[in-house]
């Protein structure tokens, strides 16, 4: 109750502040002018000379333009936090939002998009035809299951990195706390049963990225609103297109065939995920007792998790991760697209690799676990830089080993290169500040 | 041949200076960010109070984002400079200078967008998606005779105001400094007869605006590549839907049905205004004395005008202004669209109407006559940034009388604002380069 009071205070405490200041970021001049003459170089006639190298070589766009640091966030509103279909003028502050922490946490420079668009492939064509203005896209708030059609579609045919943030963001997070939560309690990811309740954009991508980073398909029960996924599930055999997703993890999950509900899924599992919808109540202490010992709860919904994570812990748990900032182990997105972009741009990366998505989540991980990994200390908090530090580095450099990069740049001045651009935003905040321009 | 070296010159210097410092604007926070905790409000959970407020009254956007102050710079690529169809990712140097300028000297943050389109419709519904994310649209680099229709289209859906430069920017400017040259020669707009030599995006538009202001459509003639427009050139009458802004010129200039090229067009008319293909030589001395006395020549032609201004003199000119920076009575995009969305956004204008267009024009005019107009001070120079604060207060103005404004406000705080808008990014910029940040 008080949680949700201190909820609802905050709409208003941010209402009030966003209309004080009037949105949350703006553009400046990042090159000195000095007089007026100074544009004869910056804009006509002198500008010709960028324009016309770049004729011959669109790649030079990256390095004669800012475009090398400017980041899409594109929605169109479908799906906005908690609110649901809300449209792009209504999901513009999230977008607006992400933006201050592009910039604030990984120094890059990104632009809210919220489109109104009449369908999916207009979607497509309007990011599309953005391309050449931008170094990456990150999606954002868009209902699923269209919301995987176009990431795919998006990755397919551009060569700037796309992400969605709610499915891959999400995933690499939760991948870091899972990887150093399993070292806690001394499993492996190879032998893990794990159950994941909801199969929305984040509980089916949080699937598809621990089957990547080593957990065996069949070893996952994925429970959606009908029940647990398999095989025979008649509502996934009708012909629809857009029931793709599902029926492809349906047909590698549960080796067991299991049937039922989150408690069947449950039953006898090492780590549960759950990415459904707000609790508590969703997962219930008596099914925590069900689980195998040193059980791991992943509780992520929000503003109020699947279950408290006293109840589960009341019930067995060993550790318990939430998407509270307000609780220990937060699963916060915020420590996941800051540095995953800082690094594909970094490098000047056509694609976001599963690799390049792997490397983050083990950085993020194992800087954790140099500082000390415990039941209430597995991933890192928004205050460590240098975690983002090593994440942005571990991504560029996977990018390279790929081939994805456009560019090729030692570890240590890439190192240098990110380092200063992460400070940037905050010396520059700082100095705003003390001469009241903010 | 030394201004065409110091032309080339610059190519180098702006591609070295580009590469020195990857572009020319960075997006950052304009709130303060005291620790992590604070994006409880910037972000979530608090940022759904205004994602709320606003799904009931989408306006709201403009008071709660950062959207009110947002103009999207767009192009095709397709007429760039005097480089012609050079792509999205040539002509983004451009779009990018642009939204230099369109902050340092208006206020304004601005986003280079360069498209990549297939066709005109593309066009349209890529900037029509785009509509909730931003205040204003400025298009820019667009080849004629598309521009003419996507300018048209796009004013009639959006419900924010769109701009082409190549046609009202340059319009607009140029009626500024034709008011004054005329106040000079003290000859009446309703008098005077104008030869306008090139029916390109700004020809077309030159005149439209001219006979807005008060000059008799009967007394422009109009120049192409073929001859001078009237109603029986049989190229006009070709049933191209592409023709339709020609063949309306043609329909209602050239009352004494002239017929021929430029020096039958400029034989005995008070003002001749060029915005053709680089020079010399386009407009030959012999035409100018051709012309009635006191004669006005605007010759825009960038980088080279269609007639130096000491030939024009010497042929009995009284008054040359030409589009650079280098020569007196520079008619110059610069003076116009800083301040005319400067003034359009403050009101939250849903339109720019022609009202608006014209009292951005006689506000600058009327400044440069306070100043004190001679022969070469027809028009404000980019340094004058009263000029700027007195047109975007006109342009806001009209906004409010024609009924287009969302928001009414006094002028005197619109003038407070408009002061602090301008001024802000200069502070900014001295800031940040006190302390090596730029």
């Amino acid at each position: 109750m008080f949680l949700t009071c201190r909820g609802s205070n905050y709409f208003d405490l941010s209402i009030k502040l966003h209309g004080r200041y009037r949105g949350k970021i703006e553009v400046i001049p990042k090159v000195p002018i000095e007089s007026m003459g100074d544009f004869a170089v910056w804009y006509t006639p002198g500008v010709a000379g960028p324009c016309k190298a770049i004729v011959g070589n669109p790649d030079l766009s990256f390095e004669l333009t800012c475009r090398w640091n400017m980041v899409a966030v594109v929605t169109d509103g479908s799906r906005v936090l908690g609110l649901g279909d809300i449209g792009p003028e209504a999901g513009y502050p999230v977008m607006e939002g992400k933006a201050l922490l592009f910039k604030y946490l990984g120094g890059v420079d990104a632009i809210p998009l919220a489109l109104r668009v009449k369908n999916v492939s207009e979607f497509i064509s309007v990011v599309k035809a953005l391309e050449p203005s931008f170094g990456g896209i990150n999606l954002e708030d868009i209902a699923s299951p269209k919301c995987f059609y176009i990431l795919e579609e998006l990755r397919r045919i551009l060569e700037i990195p796309v992400w969605h943030d709610d499915q891959q963001g999400t995933a690499l997070v939760t991948l870091a706390a899972l990887i150093n939560a399993l070292r806690v309690v001394n499993k492996k990811l190879s032998e893990v049963q794990v159950a994941i309740i909801g199969a929305g954009a984040a509980g089916i991508s949080i699937a598809k990225y621990i089957i990547i980073a080593g957990v065996k398909p069949g070893n996952i029960f994925v429970v959606d609103s009908k029940g647990i996924l398999h095989r025979d599930r008649s509502d996934l055999k009708r012909d629809d297109p857009w029931l793709r997703w599902k029926r492809e993890l349906a047909e590698i999950t549960n080796s067991e065939n299991r049937v039922g509900g989150i408690p069947e899924a449950m039953r006898g599992v090492d780590v549960v995920i759950a990415a459904s919808r707000p609790g508590p109540g969703i997962i219930r202490k008596e099914w925590i007792k069900l689980m195998s010992d040193d059980a791991i709860v992943f509780a992520l919904a929000n503003p109020i998790p699947e279950i408290w994570p006293w109840e589960a812990k009341e019930a067995g748990a060993r550790i318990v991760a939430t998407g509270r900032s307000d609780l220990p182990n937060q699963i916060n997105n915020s420590l996941g697209f800051p540095a995953v972009f800082r690094g594909a741009l970094q490098v000047r990366a056509r694609k976001i690799t599963d690799n390049m998505c792997l490397a983050a989540a083990y950085a993020l991980a194992n800087y954790a676990e140099e500082k000390g990994i415990n039941e209430n200390y597995i991933i890192p908090s928004m205050e460590e830089t240098e975690a983002y530090i090593r994440e942005a580095l571990a991504v560029a450099r996977a990018a390279m080993e790929d081939g994805v990069a456009r560019r090729k740049i030692s570890l240590n001045e890439l190192r240098d290169e990110i380092e200063k651009l992460i400070e940037r935003p905050k010396l520059i905040m700082k100095t705003l500040i003390s001469k009241k321009l903010i």
